[in-house]
């Protein structure tokens, strides 16, 4: 398996190198809006710890991760008035992963008509005032 | 939310009242083939319990389900020869999940090169030879 590059641009956004239109954030995760969505309301959730993929996330990471995600997914139904959410997760590069640390997606919308993956990008006031709104939901 | 229909196919799977090609299972967990695959390999986790979807998962299962994920995919790469495999979840009908279980998709494939979700049956002898193999690697 190859080796995690801290400065992989996930790694930079944790750091505050990057900015970010952020939805939620504890000690252990990050979620902020996917700035190329498949989807109005696309959140990525990370960990933040070194892990590439999957098969190195330490499980305390994992919990905190899919708990945050928990809460999203409720902000994301308020917020978007769509129940379906698709969650995905991209091992490898040739699965389609692009930044190699790892990253799940909260997705409002029907798996068959998803947007390409990474082939759009959102306009940036519309990715901050549905930050601000996911936000809101959160408090 | 709907209430768990403790009748779903995924229940009775796990009761044994529906056969499975059945990949790995413990006290907390099962894997078996999806019987329409999305890519050659295509495994389901399921937790032993009456949950929906991620939302109302107890974080026990959901340790249990990945840490299954976690040795199901090093199976799977060494069997399928695929580095990539992709992780799906669909939450609500409205997202495109059609069994009302909780779920992980695991899927050695490239996520813009996967069959559609639930159209073509595989066939049960390559399904079985496949579960075989993959049991072989979790031994």
């Amino acid at each position: 398996m190859q080796q995690y590059d801290r400065n992989n641009i996930f790694a930079r956004i944790i750091r505050g190198e990057i900015p970010s239109h952020k939805v939620y954030e504890d000690t252990q995760t990050l979620a902020f809006m996917d700035v190329m969505p498949q989807a109005r309301g696309h959140v990525l959730v990370i960990p933040k710890c070194e892990a590439l993929e999957l098969t190195d996330m330490p499980q305390d990471y994992l919990v905190a991760v899919f708990s945050a995600a928990k809460k999203i997914i409720g902000a994301q139904r308020k917020v978007l008035h769509r129940d379906g959410i698709v969650q995905l997760q991209l091992s490898g590069e040739q699965a389609g992963q692009s930044v190699f640390h790892y990253h799940i997606h909260l997705i409002p919308g029907h798996i068959h008509e998803l947007g390409k993956h990474e082939s759009v990008a959102a306009d940036q006031a519309e990715l901050a005032q549905l930050a601000a709104q996911l936000r809101a939901e959160l408090d």
